[in-house]
């Protein structure tokens, strides 16, 4: 189990095949985020129908609601949610940071309020990993603390306690089929970074999470970051990084020799009437869209782009239809997921490095990040 | 084009095959309701997938948004939602005098101002036929004026004018592929019900539709309205019952001879978190379902049924999740629609009027009607 096998390369970026106890992942990979247990306005049918492998669900929102232990006695996430493939589940570290009401932390862990009913709660790197057990997902996240990345001394600090924290994760952990990552953070410091990722990789893990970035740091501090930590990382260990990301730096990272994605950003723009297309991103809601009888993108095989123009999604968005999240979800989804598509098999047939260039060119107007808030609110 | 053929019978039930341009109805049936050209937060793949075969759509608000014109330009209601099937239109009458702002009737048609943006706006029946041939149903309906049922006067010169105005639409009406179908008056007073049967008989419209029944009157009403009513249409046209119903009053139609039906109930009520059951109305909010592992109904074949826990659909709900409504949406709608296959294969089998008890009895908890708004609120 938690075999990773890469089976193609071109110069750092890679195709592998991670085995899982809910099926195998052909990477490089994006996966949605389902953060209560569903991808939201999709049904796991549609997730399913538009390639999606792999899907991301919070561990901090569904220990609040309803309740890993609820989730545990009903068999499981997979079962709850009838999601059939993979799951991962990060390890509430970032939301406890970015969403709860107010928070306290020491060595041993993090006293918070709940952002839902303002009830105080505790996180330990045991009691994340117990939780984690509780919902059962195929990767699951030792308990980290993620910086500002424009802040050295506090990133030291919240480094050296992700690395304790780490250690005390691999000690709790039990399950023999969950794969528990370890997380390097480090902020935007080369020092604090390379440290991190020794350390991690020290810990023998099946995986390794790549926390702390698309946080505030600028797109250039990313990449130079990834740059310098992948050589760093085991070959044969999928790497995973967090919370990434628009499509440009899906390109970005994937040339630099990253496994997994996930990101809010499809979904969250879909609620916000936007979509990537070749033109860039365009928002639905535009007056121009109002009689353009085209798909959102000629190109795209998604069911929103098969069958309906842009006057449909214009008008299901200003008369405030729940199917306009929907099918703009659905598109935004699976242009990401082709994205990876067409990056996998160019890395096999030999044309990967040759074509990022067009790639960058081609979303170049889908490049800006949103701000993220640790949840898809 | 729109042959009737009565195939089985059973007492005034009937099993039919009606005839339209976008494929074959098998009557009876429920069309699930798309206000604005979508049933809410369903695709038409769902639709489909869950036995729908005819889709209601509102006059009313597509004029008003995103225009019958720009419908008409963008190749009709067929392709801009990507209805593949039969599509039936309301005359926009009902949301007249439901839904807008404020409205004046005169002889000629009626001035009112819409319920978006209070802009002022005059339909006459020339004008619905207009409108409805731009959207291009396969089944629309004459302009009518909808009467309380508890004012007899009232409910006399609401008839005459429906009437007269039944005149002008079939005047106004040129396309040879769509069944204008007329509509019955007269609230709850027999004496009206049948002058008003007979006068609209007399036209000779491929179809029949029984307006302002379910909006205020008593069920004893509607079903002794029923009884009056179908012995004086034609054998051979289908009888729509307009805006019903519960699924007791599907079983009370269907004995009594009707064909079609529509309503927004299911919907409506998933988005208040309300399922049909056998067990009676359920409203998965309750807290009792928190940790319920069966689903709403154990002998439902829907996708929501077949996959997908009570607990889990509580827990969509408390969290706000869209999913919820998709999934309730889902399961409602199927509950009728298999209710119908049910009722149509026993008229065929000999079985219909024996099984009627039983269908009453198992049905009962899901009585209760909604109070009608003329749209899908």
């Amino acid at each position: 189990m938690f075999e990773f096998t890469v089976t193609a390369r071109a110069g750092r970026a890679r195709v592998g095949l991670f085995t899982t106890p809910h099926g195998d992942l052909v990477t490089p990979v994006f996966a949605p985020v389902g953060t209560q247990a569903t991808v939201k306005a999709l049904t796991p049918a549609q997730v399913q129908e538009l390639g999606a492998t792999l899907v991301l669900a919070n561990t901090y929102h569904l220990y609040l609601r309803p309740g890993d232990e609820l989730i545990r006695d009903l068999g499981g996430l997979h079962e709850f949610m009838q999601w059939p493939g993979p799951i991962l589940t990060d390890s509430g570290g970032f939301q406890v940071f970015s969403l709860a009401a107010s928070r306290k932390i020491d060595d041993d862990g993090v006293t918070f309020k709940s952002h839902i009913d303002g009830s105080l709660h505790r996180f330990t790197p045991e009691k994340s990993i117990q939780i984690q057990e509780n919902l059962g997902a195929d990767i699951i996240m030792a308990f980290d603390e993620c910086s500002d990345p424009n802040d050295r001394a506090y990133s030291r600090v919240a480094m050296e306690r992700t690395h304790r924290w780490a250690e005390r994760c691999f000690a709790a952990h039990t399950r023999r089929d969950q794969a528990l990552f370890g997380i390097v953070q480090g902020g935007v410091d080369p020092d604090l970074r390379a440290e991190s990722a020794r350390f991690i990789a020290s810990l023998g893990a099946p995986g390794i999470a790549i926390g702390g970035l698309s946080v505030g740091e600028t797109k250039a501090e990313m990449y130079a970051t990834l740059d310098l930590l992948t050589p760093l990382l085991p070959e044969d260990k999928p790497r995973y990084l967090m919370g990434v990301g628009t499509p440009e730096d899906l390109i970005e990272g994937v040339r630099r020799g990253v496994d997994l994605f996930d990101c809010v950003l499809p979904t969250r723009l879909a609620r916000h009437h936007a979509v990537f297309s070749p033109e860039g991103r365009l928002n639905l809601m535009n007056a121009v869209y109002a009689r353009d009888p085209r798909p959102i993108d000629e190109t795209c095989d998604c069911y929103t782009c098969r069958a309906f123009s842009r006057a449909y999604l214009r008008h299901l968005i200003t008369a405030k239809e729940l199917l306009a999240g929907t099918l703009l979800s659905i598109h935004n989804l699976r242009a990401l997921i082709r994205l990876m598509e067409t990056m996998r098999a160019a890395i096999q047939d030999g044309s990967f490095e040759s074509r990022v260039p067009e790639w960058l060119k081609q979303w170049r107007g889908n490049a800006e990040r949103i701000k993220h808030k640790g949840h898809e609110g």
